[in-house]
């Protein structure tokens, strides 16, 4: 019998808090790579160990029996062990020695047999990844139906495009919404194949050989991924980090995706713009009337974050001496965890986010008028191009917006009263022209395309998900 | 007919050259991303967009020839183009310009139609990563095949292991290059998923919404595609930058295990190990004697700059403003060309070093022998714990380390004359357990996988490369 | 005589163009750091090594007199020497061998005496930066007096200052430009520092000993740190990289302090807040009508770039094993004049930035009424809370707010009406209550402690210089 | 009176432990840190801060007093804080309003009175860091001591020097230590100037104008400076984080030459060169001879971990929008704490490392011997150049080292049989070329030089701490 993934199922409302952490982390993600999750991922390793070895003949079914059991029962303080392992360097050591202790003398020759310390901490690291970023992508899969819903009612409703800090066209909310839903897609699907294809056992032995289990160390090895439904490496990877980048890329990548939105609702809610605001925000301890975009921020923050942590793992990755590495490995740990809670808390806070946007269309509208139709230029000149040639339509154009700008005028009578325009177009032609809802290309096929795109992954996640 | 993918085939003797850029780069790859290069990329774009719209009739045929025509045509001085591009922010619009005057009157409407500068630049861009790193594939694959026939070759040649820096087990430089060539080869294939899967082609317009070409905007997008043979995205790309962070990533990933093998090197050079050594090395202004190991030096060097340039990707990649970017795509151009750049000097010198290993199996040996046989250690206490259990087995083999370290007698030697141990084993036992070349364990197997898996990607490539 | 500092002065114009380098970089910084000038600054070494020498005794002056007269006129092609230079790992190699042979035959022996590869290369590379950053400095003092002169003039000018991108309270343009001068006052602080204090001469010998020059190696180490007008280090600094470090944080500092005013600088240019425009901005290939803040942009691009090339200096300075580095040396000479070349990018396009800053004191003014008042919150509960307390004056203030925003009245209005309010304040503390103007608190005083500092500073520089 | 500078010693035994923590972390440096010390901070931000507004009589002496005493007596724990945090974005608010809570209602309007969060939390942070701050360069200190000891004793000590990773000449341990010493007094230094001058109060109000305090806005900045034992900023700093940069690159600065001991450490301990080892290692699980250096593993560790958030504190400065940022600050609270927390473990394993290093000269001895003296190869060229020039002595010399090579005959041999030697060295100066202890150069001066400067910083520090 397949046994159950983990000794004891962590819990969100156990996940350690603080007085900065509720603002940076997610309560599910973190009770996943908390050092209790951390402690039992170790021991699951050495269990699963035994029973592999057992499965095999390798050692008798009694003591894998006992270690199963032992690993299953034993109850340690992480920080007592941490402080046992300084010595040697990683807690592996004084938990096996523990473990030891805690099985009949006749099992004991069998616990952690074939294994070194990296196997076990590789391994439990890669446990840890896998749950926690299946907490993660939970939250972003959340998000993205809610971004996707929002995208759909939300496609005809025409905002200001801004390029450059500048609004340039009219779009509509729906295509913007669909970018983010798309860039989030995107990363998601990524670190949903990472998960899946590239979180691999951890099992080498002392020097990467399998020396000490003859011709058994590559079933034994097989074996093991299979118990821990990770997959099998050609090789031990004790100093191979590929697997470890892809990882960190992949998480560092939903973080980027999920910045992006709240790099937008920043700059959306700006008392100036307003255009979708905080349906709920952060009191200000000084200003009774602010609403901060508080989730906003703080994936932001999060998306800041993120890049250096993921450069320490590209660092360090070409940093693996030999067969296993004097620094580069320890650097690895903490700074994953980190970027695992990271990206934890932006996915969290992202939900939190989109689920309480509240659009402001009668801002939109206004927005999109306060530059006196500038914003069609493109539009007006389109329509010229074809009659004036692009120099000449551009620079009739230009001349208008210039005319608007030292006047006062809306560009849009100046254009009505100009010449050259007139002389190219008719009345409805001008008013077409004009027409922020008639100047949205292809926004409507766009949105389309990605609410397409969001369905087929969804349902490509499922099949997948429930083979 | 499909034109050539280029206008002119740049050519590594038009590479750049300079004082400090030979060290750290490969003229194949930086004459695909050299300034020529990115102008006759841009042309290229503006020639495949005006035939695309013509072959659905967007633009009238004869415009669209004379635009390919000019574009083809049109020589510039990349110096100039980017004096004139600093008031716009960018080199397109004097490009553009010029491109547009070089046609006759009619055409000229017809140029750069329903584009943004954006467009044509991140296309262009992409199509240069798509050169160069395909020239990095082929760099990468030549030295894959040096180090796979080094893999066969030295499948019997036995070293020590080291972890942490020590001396730790017996193993073959078989396995330790199966192990660099497993994480090229891994980084490899990730690399050629993004240059075949993820570089799309760019259009969405000054706003992304396809504005100005109405229904044939999305035709336009898939036509475009389909010339350049570049992937069709759900939506324009402007501000989701994921495709980037792909690339980015997989050269980044490419170059950790390129340093990987530069690590290695340098520390198997060291005089006191000297086990592989430069064929031919570099020379010193004052130490005449001096083979410095140079290529592996350089390949450090590159394995260190990588990250940097990464975090920047990253960092910028979650800052991109609404439609398009203030800032955060400017920061990206001259970024992803660094790491092209440096990805094929590493890429390079890689192919460099691993042509010019001279192996010293004789130094292998001696050094295997320096610790007396610690490190059969494992081997001893392997062969012990079934009898006396792993902690006592572990402490009469740390017993004997100690005696041997504290007396200067080899541990060899003392463990042939311990008590404990003869109590377990016999001679041949004994004999076996002191054997380096009888504490391999997996390695020739694990060599075979990695040989194998090498053989199956070259050969997955290969017929993927002809469909 | 004390030669002069260069044997041909760079010349901005001299500086390599580029498609995409104009918009980055500066040419007068440029020409400092481009491989013309690094050759010439290895030749200036070798010259003041040989004239030290030769005062001290050590070599022939005839030696010296010759070895001075050939680097100065010897005139190398960098792509020449660089090719040159690859087998031996860097250009100094070669350039030796030049300039050898650029002597008569009994000079020979004493060109480049002592010396080593690092030894020539850091301190050439010192001298480039302390060249370039000289040039920056430039650059910085002069966008700082225009800022100056701009928080003087518009110390009254009105507007709403933001925090966390909503609008929170009335400050005034002058008080903004003074952080921005203030920042940027204090990183150019640092930055003059380092090029004064921390640009040491690197002489050391093969490995530091300065073995090869007996007695006279401290007396020579002295006086080539006299005649290049660098600092005497207390050791060679082969691998102890700490000046590098401070160095590159100084650059990247003064790169943060402009990146902040690009920022600023695109967000008041938003089309909805358009307080501060560019007078003269980017055109756009698509929209005539689109003014872009172009240098800001830039400014923001530069600042995005900077961070990740100082990460890698760090991240090398760890790496410089024993005596000499493998790798670590190498990545910083690129990396060091990329940053070199992004700071005079960011400061040549800030002294664009700030010349050209139009604004707009209607739209302050207009925005500063965009919220009806509600700006103006912390200013009425301020006036409440002697009374009322804390917590009472903040709900009341609140309760306004919240009515303002149900309702659609202005906050002004709704705290006119307010009993609560009007228990507290008469009609001249709630005028007083309601003026932006008289809600300014310290900014005043501010402008002047911000002016003060930059007057001290300024006048503490030009002392110092003309020492 | 002033009051103690904090409510409640931290305690090094109340840091927090951890499963990992105690290998990375200093107790006496997390204790400084910790969510406690952090909450304890603020409180003294604000107990200080109605201390101050009392001396200038800005609020009644009595409401001081009251919320002195709460603030004092104040027992909250952090995660109620926290979590009462999340939805303003930071913990400041539900703080003050539990210390509001805690004093009469009389008192209550004069909590806080004119500041913002921000002014509170960036105000606690600082403290933290000059108190963490204050602690690592205790540990630092005791390092230093430790080496300058070490410099002295091995002074005499003759050992291989490496470049790139090859032997070059003789140098001393002295002179390597000396090296150690003189980066980490550097970095110290500029650690301990940062904490010293650059460490500011912040304090200005909701925007940064200082509003609500009238003309008393200054004075108290300057009083709430002075009782907090901080630097007086110009203006206020909320979005001008130059004095963050400072503080971090003195961190990483720190590190990095920290990271160099490491770097050096793993590489002599190696089994080959096996130079110095530690006294105490780490066991390992697999192999019992095995004496893993821990600490110089454990303190390369860190060095590669702080570049990445160094680059994060660089990459936020710059994004610092309008007068507080939307994300940027959030993004620097918990990297700057981890920066202060792997800069302590890195100090705290460095003083492990030194003070448990073991010489092992016999090792040294036999290593320098092992390329038969090929080190000595600069020395002979060195003597041969003032006959034969410098080409001719490099090829005469170079032909010996490779007839050597050839042969495997020993250099020195060689060299002492080649005529082209004889011909210009007699018997003396050819012992004298050959002679490791004869070609130090200045090893020992440099060592004088060092340790001066060690001795003059010292005494310096301690005179200015004594004022």
């Amino acid at each position: 019998m397949r046994p159950s993934s983990s000794t004891s199922e962590p819990r969100p409302e156990d996940a350690p808090g603080g007085l900065l952490a509720p603002l940076f982390t997610d309560p599910s993600v973190e009770s996943e790579i908390a050092d209790a999750a951390l402690l039992q991922a170790i021991l699951e390793v050495e269990r699963e160990l035994a029973a592999a070895q057992a499965s095999l003949g390798l050692i008798p079914s009694e003591a894998a029996e006992a270690i199963q059991n032992a690993a299953s029962a034993l109850r340690l303080d992480p920080a007592d062990v941490g402080r046992l392992g300084v010595s040697a360097g990683n807690p592996i050591h004084p938990l096996v020695r523990s473990l030891t202790e805690a099985v009949h003398r006749e099992a004991r020759p069998f616990v952690h047999l074939g294994a070194t310390s990296q196997d076990v901490l590789d391994t439990a690291l890669v446990l840890l990844a896998r749950r926690a970023g299946t907490r993660i992508v939970a939250l972003l899969d959340e998000a993205a139906e809610t971004l996707a819903t929002l995208a759909q009612t939300s496609r005809g409703t025409v905002l200001a495009a801004r390029t450059l800090g500048q609004q340039a066209l009219p779009t509509t909310l729906g295509l913007k919404v669909a970018g983010w839903l798309t860039a989030l897609g995107d990363g998601t699907e990524r670190l949903v194949r990472v998960l899946g294809e590239r979180l691999a056992v951890q099992f080498g032995g002392a020097a990467g050989t399998l020396a000490g289990l003859g011709d058994t160390g590559l079933p034994l090895l097989a074996a093991l991924a299979d118990r821990l439904e990770l997959a099998e490496p050609v090789l031990p990877w004790h100093t191979d980090r590929q697997r470890v980048l892809d990882l960190g890329s992949a998480l560092a990548g939903v973080v980027a995706a999920v910045g992006k939105v709240g790099q937008d609702a920043v700059l959306l809610a700006q008392t100036e713009v307003a255009e979708v605001v905080p349906a709920t925000g952060g009191s200000s301890t000084a200003m009774p009337h602010k609403q901060n975009p508080v989730d906003a921020i703080l994936v932001r923050s999060a998306a800041m974050r993120a890049p250096g942590l993921l450069a320490t793992l590209y660092s360090t990755a070409a940093l693996h001496e030999h067969e296993r590495a004097a620094g580069a490995w320890h650097a690895e740990w903490e700074t994953l965890r980190s970027l695992l809670s990271v990206t934890g808390g932006a996915a969290a806070r992202l939900v939190e986010l989109v689920s309480a946007l509240r659009v402001q269309a009668a801002a939109m509208s206004s927005n999109l008028e306060m530059t006196g139709g500038l914003l069609l230029s493109e539009s007006v000149a389109a329509r010229l191009i074809p009659r004036l040639g692009r120099d000449r339509a551009h620079d009739v154009v230009a001349a208008c917006a210039r005319r608007a700008a030292d006047s006062g005028v809306a560009f849009v009578d100046v254009v009505r009263a100009d010449d050259a325009v007139l002389d190219v177009l008719d009345e409805a032609e001008l008013a077409a022209a004009l027409d922020p809802k008639a100047w949205l290309g292809a926004a409507d096929a766009l949105v389309d395309r990605a609410l397409l795109a969001h369905q087929r992954r969804s349902h490509q996640r499922r099949r997948r998900g429930t083979r």
